[in-house]
């Protein structure tokens, strides 16, 4: 038995304050309330502090250079102590099996850890039917640790009716899970469509408007303060009086970076921002606990300080500040002072069935990088580009792009514009998880290509800096220190290159990603977004294996 | 296609009103919001109207005197188009078979029917263990039908660990169902073990500290305006700002009389009263529609109106007067100015596997019916009473009260003071299912019994006034007038006999349940409530088939 003695208590249910006990019996509270606990129980005296129930990230992805465990480093110090994760590349990388013993390996996180599992990947593959095959799939959605199919990018396809991701999404309702949307910039009649073809929640509104629409159209909605989109400011000011006659708002980091985490935090970094903003602490504490809990299906045990409930708590100095000065996860103190003050779960990564990464001589040919294909990819935002004239030789400002099979059996060659400007890069941290290389120069381009392989992913420049990626070829092995150095390093790198925009690690994750306007590599070719034209086909690679 | 053009319609997930139209297809709301309707499509003017989704009442029992079909009339003219149904009585009189074919004879109804599965009966039986055992119960849970555990009326076993209740939330709990409690009377302390023990809701607070209670421990919360406890203005007023603050907070009128839903319609009713009590309009109907839409896990369904959703919904005159002037549920109209314009479905009573009422000879010996067992229960509401001393022979205003199995095998007898004076009066309308026989004169007690018995169950005084409630002993059959004839009748004749309190039914339906204080009269004998100590037990009765 363990008390918390003395505390304003936050009732995320009633919406008030209240001066309360909580005793706790292993895992779980027991007993909120006036009554002094039994004298033999060891006692946390919280008397001048306030006790909220620990924040809910609803959505996030957990390979941005961290790892499903580095991660926690960042979250769970932050009050952050449940999080659901994507397993897109989990899945990609390792199939059901791994994933299963990355899911299980998450059982022994400092946090409550949740999965969606998703229906389709995020950059269309030509093998997609096969690994997203429904009976694949589907059974997946019934894990106990999975809460929703993950976000469909590819959101024009349902909207067109796409069989197999209605059956995915019948699936998803059929076990009573909810389905996650990526509806980023889809219009309100588009909206209105996914809607009604079964889209339970969406986190891409970037204003008022946006959230607002989502939310009339019945979607449960995810107000997002990420490295790459930091909107919750505006989002709350535009929302104004809604904020507290809505239901069904939620707050998401949606995978920000390490750089961004390390310096904000997770979930409690939006409420500063909604602190700032004006919102009263409790509703916002309701945005980050009560209401994703009551969103994902898991209200009766976590999001709430009540009996029954998973003792996971925070003791924060007071309203509206939300830096935790001690986290309980499940009974045990997790975290004292902003630093993780137990283990991380260890992942048997050298014991799951890897992606293959080929021999560095499979990406030594400067032949595979020397085509200009297709339009030029003019980068107007880190991960937004517009389709400029084709070219026959490089202008000023502008690489060579390829995206080259891990295997090295084809590549889909292309023109970036207004990225930066290097002789030769290359990095395996893309969303396709193939090898993405840039560079003005095809020899020094298969240079970058060879020692990437050579560190069995990373990042690589043709000479000087490099960093593997242990995992995966997208996250740091180790803690969640080096992941940040490791992001740090490259956006330092990628701006003495002459990089513009805030946000270089999503700038190359995207590159790949045929989710967002206008032309992207993907392993089918070079494709124009919005149609899902090919405009230059991937072509297959001699004396490849594929 | 059909669309409902030009209504302030509610959208009660962002909390807002907003002019827009409603398209459906089929059963299915397809599109909300500003575009014109295409032009052949057949249009609802609601210009000048209000729209709103359809109130869902998340706790009624079917069976006072009304039918699950006959309630129907009353609940659906009113503007409540989902219905939590209780299985209770359906499953003990016809068990899983008769139950299924119920609940399938409700897919036609003009609303959209959902159940509970109790697992455990409101009066013990002998026999509960075995009735109620787990591998009988736990499928139930699953049936798509099926939102929740029904309430455990005894909520002094969950508290005590009962382990066969225990087994019964867990598999509530696996099947992602709520557990419903009922927890009348229960201190503070005994909620939070309530709680820890798994009970998602309750419906049973007669105050704002009550429902404040409920709301911290973690409990959905329910609050009531039946006829037995109109409790409604009481607790609202009470509650105060934390209306607006809280979630979690829904409506129920609980079973009402009859005559209560002909006067007062059903969650319509209990909105008048919100709106009468100050409650802002837009919050009252989050409270009668989204909010238990999502405790229910029905809220991609039901409870907004959004793509997607049943196009079930209403057209009201203002916000804040609740009426409906026309009710269309999965695109149809259904009711038109307070008159159910569809049929009401059938449902196979004559085919089910009956509850058997022995000949009217098993019932005709008075010394059935002599016995003054236990303390005298004199009854200071119409529903509660208190145990007074034993008697040798009967004082004014008591009765000799007796429950007689309906196979005539047993009989529990004892003492009531306080409810009204008879001659011999009977009916099989309690929450045992047996028949209760009240009377000062053993004679009459048993021509009562007789007469009862050749009605085939309903109401019977030892001569005059009876009427036969065909379905189970429990319901009349035919439409919902007949039952509010039937228990206004009812009404008069005990009042004519001195009943002075003002739920006469639901005297006779408690009088055998024991979660009420503090004798009832069940089928293991006299029993002390809260002890649960038998008084005087059931006795045999001789030449019985048992």
């Amino acid at each position: 038995m363990l008390a918390v003695t003395g505390g304003l208590v936050a009732d995320v249910y009633s919406g008030t304050w209240v001066h309360a006990n909580i005793e706790i019996d292993g895992d779980r509270i027991v007993y909120v309330g006036p009554r002094d606990p039994p004298p033999r129980v060891t006692k946390i005296n919280a008397r001048g502090k306030v006790v909220t129930p620990g924040y809910i990230e609803p959505h996030t992805h957990p390979w941005c250079v961290y790892s499903p465990s580095s991660l926690l480093e960042a979250a769970v110090p932050d009050g952050t102590t449940t999080l659901v994760y994507d397993n897109l590349f989990f899945f990609l990388a390792h199939g059901v099996e791994g994933l299963r013993r990355i899911v299980e390996a998450m059982h022994a996180a400092p946090a409550h850890i949740r999965w969606v599992a998703r229906l389709a990947p995020q950059s269309a593959m030509p093998d997609e039917a096969q690994r997203f095959a429904t009976e694949t799939v589907a059974p997946l959605l019934s894990w106990p640790e999975v809460v929703a199919s993950g976000e469909i990018t590819g959101w024009a396809r349902v909207a067109r009716g796409d069989e197999r991701l209605a059956a995915g999404i019948a699936a998803a309702k059929a076990a009573r899970r909810r389905v996650e949307g990526h509806n980023a910039g889809a219009s309100y009649d588009r909206l209105a469509e996914l809607a009604a073809a079964g889209i339970s929640s969406d986190h891409e509104g970037i204003n008022g408007a946006d959230a607002l629409h989502r939310l009339r159209l019945g979607m449960w909605t995810m107000l997002r303060q990420s490295s790459l989109r930091p909107d919750l400011a505006t989002i709350l000011r535009d929302l104004g009086d809604v904020i507290a006659t809505s239901r069904r708002l939620m707050l998401t980091t949606d995978g920000a970076t390490p750089s961004f985490y390390a310096e904000h935090g997770m979930i409690g970094g939006a409420l500063r921002v909604a602190t700032e903003c004006g919102v009263d602490p409790m509703r916002a504490l309701q945005m980050a606990t009560i209401d994703p809990a009551t969103y994902l299906g898991l209200d009766e045990e976590l999001g709430g300080l009540a009996p029954g409930r998973r003792a996971t708590l925070l003791i924060l100095p007071e309203p509206g500040e939300w830096k935790p000065e001690l986290v309980l996860v499940n009974g045990r103190v997790v975290a004292h002072e902003g630093r993780l003050t137990v283990r991380t779960p260890e992942v048997p990564w050298p014991e799951l069935d890897g992606y293959p990464l080929a021999p560095a001589a499979a990406f030594a040919d400067p032949a595979i990088y020397e085509r200009l294909d297709g339009p030029v990819m003019r980068y107007e935002s880190a991960v937004i580009n517009r389709a400029g004239d084709p070219v026959s030789e490089l202008g000023p400002g502008q690489m060579r792009a390829a995206l080259v099979a891990r295997d090295g059996s084809w590549v889909t060659n292309g023109v970036v514009e207004g990225l930066f400007e290097a002789d030769g890069f290359a990095t395996t941290a893309t969303t396709s998880l193939e090898l993405l290389v840039l560079g003005r120069h095809p020899a020094a381009m298969a240079r970058a290509a060879t020692r990437l392989a050579d560190l069995g992913g990373g990042f690589a420049f043709d000479r000087g800096w490099s960093a593997p990626l242990e995992l995966d070829g997208l996250m740091a092995a180790g803690g969640f220190g080096r992941a940040a150095l490791v992001e740090r390093e490259l956006g330092r790198q990628l701006t003495a290159h002459g990089y513009p925009f805030h946000d270089p690690l999503y700038s190359l994750l995207f590159a790949t990603g045929d989710f967002l306007p206008e032309v992207r590599l993907t392993p089918r070719g070079l494709v124009e977004v919005k149609s899902g034209a090919v405009l230059a086909p991937a072509r297959a690679l001699v004396g490849s294996r594929g």
